[in-house]
């Protein structure tokens, strides 16, 4: 048979970061290697009381078929929780997503032509750069400090680079850097994206989970031409399995990501929404909420704490108000890839930083997850 | 603001026939219009027990990140599956999907460049054509006839057309029409494949639902060189609301696959996967088949006698032995869009079969679907 796959085929390969997490998965390791979200946070009971509520009151309903768009009452929900962060919404402007992974791919999908530009951070989510090269984008990298991307560096690459699609941006708890982007570069972002005529695609998975320093708007809060794509997620406030994302956008970029999505999955798992709509409407999120971020303080703390202790001096890392992850920067000329087989060796995991640079080859780097590790093991590790 | 969206956003809009659904929702509407399964059908109940099993046997680990491949229970319990219609499998050659709509978007996103060639019967599935149109794919049409598609004919189509990508057929009791691929047909399709050196994209949503005439190995059952994939899903035999579907195939295909699904939606939702898993565990599933088949079987049976009682004479349609379809034809000249506006002004519903020729503008076709409606509800419609 002679090869039969599309040219875009070779644009993909499994992530190498997923074939770590494969040898990280023994036991015996104490890893801050994953993204994982604490399991011991998951509501389980309320969610199975969640769960059977749906499937008396709604029976049958709830296992048909349903509507591209999402369920009615999940959007009504997420619009006001848009609104409690400074984003006017209606459900119009709100479309549920099999995860925010999908929101990231169908957003590649509804705008990427071959070769286009999106500008992002140096690193940035490595998911998101392997669904955007899928679409044969390329990147250009802006560099960060500890207020997320400069600004200045934004500008220039942006002027080098008249065909640019969009930014995208992780402003929150960033990863895998966990830093934030300052209110003023936020601000600044939108009037260059309006001077310039670019979309910002504003990623923001760990908004709600703040443990530190004052509440920023998100960059959508700030746009004046809608053209902010605001996507987030239920997997870091809810449970990710579920696979519940959104979109928050113009309603004439809502109604072709709705083709798209048709075309995609037809719709996203009904009971699944129905569950979370209904864990919505008998408990109160934020609470549940409060108590992730009072857990993961403590986890990032002890973290921070231990890499004060037990690290050489020789190193910087960053210090999040919140997030799932610490990064950490090397001296020149250490490869973290030998830092990992060393500390895999007595049963610790981590994940090297080379792969989230897009173009990169920046081998001094390390990021540390702390949110799946007891507090006991974070020291340990 | 300047158009953002790619070149391939021209490629999709809405389905006309989900804008149809939508006029056809009213309750006092008598609907053959939509695909759905009898919701009195699905098994709201036990389910609910599997559900509870899971989240109090496995808790929080069924609400966690999982692998791409999907859960492996279930895999296991597909490749059984498999196994009893005749096709040799392990799990390396299951793919757990989003429904079977994101098996067949994958499909068009790993195997079509723009421009390829797929062939496929006339009429066919409409998702299926809108999702192949997405990635820019060419349609050519072989006709039917009542032991589907005309064999013949597909072999001066592959030798007419050598940038063929793959056949895509639906060999049992097809959406739209109801027909079915007979046995000598399915053989000789594997040997052109073979010869003309094209994939064959098998999608065979209601295999299990036969209720008349005898039981026919799928066409991978006769694949002697690994070149049909095999795309099936529980909507048909489960529930559809929980959007799970597979793909069977090569591992060679399965590896990528997976690569795309990963940038696609990482993984699909865990606790529905668990929940079908548990559910096929704890009850049989094929006696809950045999239920479905036999409602099936009347509705159908009661749909078949109203148009030999009440329909013109100078028509003709199909007689399916499973699934949920029924294909009329008009004499030529007259629209079915015009019946369709005269039926829905007596609040009955069908919908016109022009949407299903990918090229085409036949327009003296119906498609009517008796599995959504009671049998009273048929008659009197």
């Amino acid at each position: 048979m002679k090869n039969k796959f599309a040219e875009r085929a070779r644009l993909v390969k499994s992530s190498e970061t997923r074939e770590i997490l494969k040898v990280t998965e023994r036991p015996e390791v104490i890893s801050f290697a994953g993204g994982l979200p604490a399991p011991e946070l998951f509501p389980v009971e309320n969610l199975k009381i969640a769960c059977n509520a749906v499937l008396d009151e709604e029976g049958a309903a709830s296992l048909q078929y349903g509507t591209t768009e999402g369920y009615i009452p999940l959007r009504e929900a997420i619009s006001h929780r848009m609104k409690g962060i400074g984003i006017n919404s209606t459900i119009e402007n709100v479309l549920i997503t099999s995860g925010s992974q999908q929101a990231i791919d169908l957003t590649g999908r509804l705008f990427i032509n071959e070769g286009d530009t999106i500008i992002c951070e140096s690193p940035t989510y490595l998911a998101a750069i392997n669904a955007f090269k899928s679409y044969d984008a390329k990147f250009v990298e802006v560099v960060m400090d500890d207020d997320g991307m400069v600004i200045e560096e934004l500008e220039k690459k942006l002027n080098n680079h008249p065909d640019t699609k969009f930014i995208y941006t992780i402003p929150d708890f960033q990863n895998p850097t966990g830093r934030t982007l300052k209110l003023e570069r936020r601000k600044r972002m939108i009037e260059l994206a309006n001077q310039y005529d670019v979309l910002i695609v504003e990623d923001n998975p760990y908004e709600a989970v703040r443990f530190a320093g004052e509440e920023l708007p998100p960059v959508k809060h700030f746009d004046t031409e809608n053209r902010v794509i605001y996507i987030s997620t239920f997997s870091k406030i809810f449970t990710p399995g579920l696979r519940l994302g959104w979109i928050c956008a113009d309603e004439s970029f809502i109604e072709k990501y709705v083709a798209f999505k048709q075309t995609a999955d037809l719709h996203t798992d009904s009971l699944a929404q129905r569950i979370t709509a209904k864990y919505m409407e008998i408990y109160d999120m934020e609470e549940h909420i409060k108590k992730i971020k009072a857990v993961y303080k403590t986890k990032c703390t002890d973290m921070m704490r231990s890499i004060e202790e037990f690290f050489p001096k020789n190193l910087s890392y960053s210090k999040p108000e919140g997030g799932l992850f610490i990064w950490v920067e090397l001296p020149e000329g250490i490869d973290s890839a030998h830092i990992f087989t060393e500390c895999l060796k007595n049963n610790v995991a981590c994940v090297p930083g080379t792969p989230f640079f897009p173009n990169g080859t920046q081998k001094n780097t390390l990021r540390l997850n702390y949110s799946n590790m007891s507090n006991e093991k974070i020291i340990e590790g």
